[in-house]
């Protein structure tokens, strides 16, 4: 994948060896380039500290929780004499997430009176009366066995499936689960058949434990794709060391074709005419637990880096990284978590599609949430105030340019909406869609994971579902 | 009820004959009695307005929205021509809700965007960027077949069940209502049997329209009542005539027992040795839309007639009032729309007790909320930072006093909680409390409901839930 680390580290290597600690929020004047907008100015101490373009992290301050490298050992020694709790997959994919400071302000596993605030009001309020957004329940469950375990025991110890210890969770505090209103307040149904709930939270315990997190060492995946996972500190770095000063963030967790990389290439051109000298995308998929049907991450990396290769999108201005959240599916509830942990990397644009974070409904014919509705709750969201959201522009494929295009109501007859159901049946038979609708190559690898795919008892292969 | 109206008017009167502007938040200093707090003196304007004693209304003005009496005429006239929505009772209370300002700064039924506000964050975000709390959807519901009928109408008539205009929308806007999701993120679950659910929503169209209210003449219900409505204006009034510089809110739906009045004569014990002259009670039982098996209304006035004649609270220091909100039963997202709408009121604390709004879960054999939920969240709440929290205490009966007291965690013996089980049974049976429980003609009152209620063909009658 030599072209895609090329587009977002200009020297690959192992993240680790970036610098941990990030200091790049408030620098000497002396540091600044030029090209960099001073947004603020404090009076007195201007001459002191200038801000740098990158937004703020919630909070003021990146939260990072891996411990030093001189104290592993250490915390290693002590998580053997603590009480155990076994993480799932997801737990460590979440514990992944509040290490680097996704979450932040949030320093570990929420206690109750940050998983209440999430639940009613999708937002924290803070010591000094600010409110940073948060709107899905980080949280770590339990079960009795694992509660009467603990006892009363401050801190306990998080270990993985081979009893590996990853983090030491502090001053805990242990709350019921309940499980139907976390539900119910999160994805607005309790419908059986919620990808997260079954994957995460029917099953589990009826205790959650919150708590300050102290990580072992940095989370890895040893899956090929750990190069991919920068930090939010690593990705402001890089964007400082590549002179941004303005980032706009594209989530996705499906396959990109060229509607998508139209809209990234305007946004640039949007941002550049409202007058910033150099807007840097980051190209983000999710790589996180996500449902049966999706296309894998493996895939979708092998994809992006096919459409990525065609050239449509500039290396100089694009860093590509994996976000390592979990998926919700939880539609404009999860989009505002999306959005807020991309604040924390840097991010202050977001650009948000149809249906964000959305998907059918588990039991009715019909899409979950109404489509609109992401973009009208993000455009509202408490604590996302400062983030500048970009609602996606339609684009369709154009008859007349044998290509993707932004549709044009005054001619509709030119235009094709390839849909996603219509996608799938053309991979799965591998036939080829319209030219100019996906590059060869990143098709090439669509068919080939349907492909892959072992078809189940009745014939039918999982169905993924396009952005 | 003489001594009800002396509790709360000194001079006893149709409340249409009290003022309907309310100008008293900004009165000139010599307006001022000496015993007011001035709590807050702006800079260069302080010589000419000093904020009284009374907390301001949500959004800075309180909202009204009847029409003043020589229009009305000629807003039957138009409403006649207009496209016709039937409401229904509960319609008509969230009507008379918005018109007189309990729910300030809404001017109607909400729109898609207040609404969803509403179920997201519990709040509404005003054009000024302030945030004021709104917890319950406060929607009107439409069909298909009314959908069509308004067609391009801009404005809709609303009518009672005898056609007679109720009052006008404007400027409506039409927009899906999506029941399971408003149900999950209100109440926390989507089980069937949430009574409001049952009444309001399961049946009601598939739309919500919103707009701006002109109701053409004040809500009445004629049923001996009316005259203990008070607006949130006339209140208001009503505390600045009294001096008063703090107002608390007891908040009920059930009978009253010496426990309570205990608790509010405690209250404003500690708010005058916090330095208040003059703290007022309001007595403020809810009197919409109750469940079933609740004390309805009027024998819940008659109980409160007799405690109150027993003379536990100081008629010069209470006010007794309905507040004409239907009851949602939606625990910690309901509480929070009391308070709010008794700030409007004039109240700057608020007393709240254990699971507040709260009931069983209609399908489980549990509470359908955490009995801590209420007051914790009310506590966090946006948009309620202002107002004071004043949390219940525990009252039971204390055998070496043969009277309600303060729980003494020192000499548990010596209490005896007396639970809503135990009260009901007694009532049922026409069997006597011990005594200082409550008042003997409160008592008797309670006695008589049940005696007054057929038994269904079972034999069982729906049992009342206490405080």
């Amino acid at each position: 994948m030599a072209t895609m680390a090329s587009l977002f580290l200009k020297t690959p290597g192992p993240s680790q060896s970036l610098p941990k600690t990030h200091k790049t929020h408030f620098v000497l004047p002396q540091n600044i380039p030029l090209s960099w907008r001073s947004k603020y100015r404090a009076g007195p101490l201007a001459a002191a500290r200038i801000r740098c373009g990158l937004i703020e992290p919630d909070g003021g301050k990146l939260v990072e929780l891996v411990v030093e490298e001189p104290q592993r050992d250490l915390k290693r020694r002590q998580a053997l004499s603590l009480p155990q709790i076994k993480l799932s997959k997801i737990d460590i994919q979440w514990v992944h997430v509040l290490s680097e400071g996704w979450a932040s302000p949030l320093k570990g596993f929420m206690r109750e009176s940050e998983f209440l605030q999430t639940l009613h009001f999708n937002s924290l309020r803070l010591g000094d009366g600010s409110v940073v957004n948060m709107s899905v329940p980080i949280v770590l469950a339990i079960d009795d066995s694992n509660k009467n375990n603990i006892g009363d025991s401050s801190s306990v110890a998080l270990v993985d499936d081979k009893d590996n210890p990853i983090a030491i969770l502090n001053d805990v505090e242990i709350y019921k689960h309940n499980k139907e209103e976390r539900t119910a307040r999160t994805w607005g149904t309790t419908a059986p058949g919620l990808p997260y709930a079954e994957q995460a939270i029917t099953h589990a315990g009826n205790w959650l434990i919150g708590g300050d997190l102290e990580v072992i060492e940095p989370i890895k995946y040893h899956d090929g794709l750990d190069r991919f996972r920068l930090s939010p500190a690593e990705l402001r770095d890089e964007f400082t060391r590549r002179n941004a000063d303005a980032v706009f963030a594209f989530q996705l967790r499906n396959p990109v074709h060229n509607g998508h990389a139209l809209l990234m290439t305007d946004t640039r051109r949007r941002l550049l005419e409202m007058g910033y000298k150099n807007p840097v995308l980051l190209l983000h998929p999710l790589g996180g637990y996500t449902k049966a049907d999706d296309v894998p991450l493996e895939w979708r990396m092998k994809q992006h880096e096919m459409v990525l290769e065609d050239g449509v999108l500039d290396p100089e201005t694009t860093v590509v990284s994996i976000f390592p959240s979990p998926m919700h599916y939880a539609g404009p509830t999860e989009v505002q978590w999306h959005a807020k942990a991309r604040i924390n990397a840097g991010a202050n644009f977001y650009i948000v599609g149809r249906d964000p974070a959305g998907m059918g409904h588990p039991l009715e014919k019909r899409d979950l949430y109404d489509a609109d509705h992401g973009k009208k709750v993000l455009s509202m969201a408490p604590g996302l105030e400062r983030l500048n959201i970009l609602p996606f522009k339609v684009a369709a494929y154009d008859k007349t340019k044998n290509g993707m295009a932004f549709f044009d109501p005054s001619r509709p007859q030119d235009f094709l909406f390839i849909s996603g159901t219509k996608m799938r049946a053309l991979a799965k038979n591998k036939e080829s869609p319209p030219d100019g609708f996906m590059c060869p190559g990143g098709w090439k690898v669509l068919v080939d994971y349907y492909d892959s795919l072992t078809p189940s008892e009745n014939g039918s292969v999982p169905e993924p579902v396009p952005v």
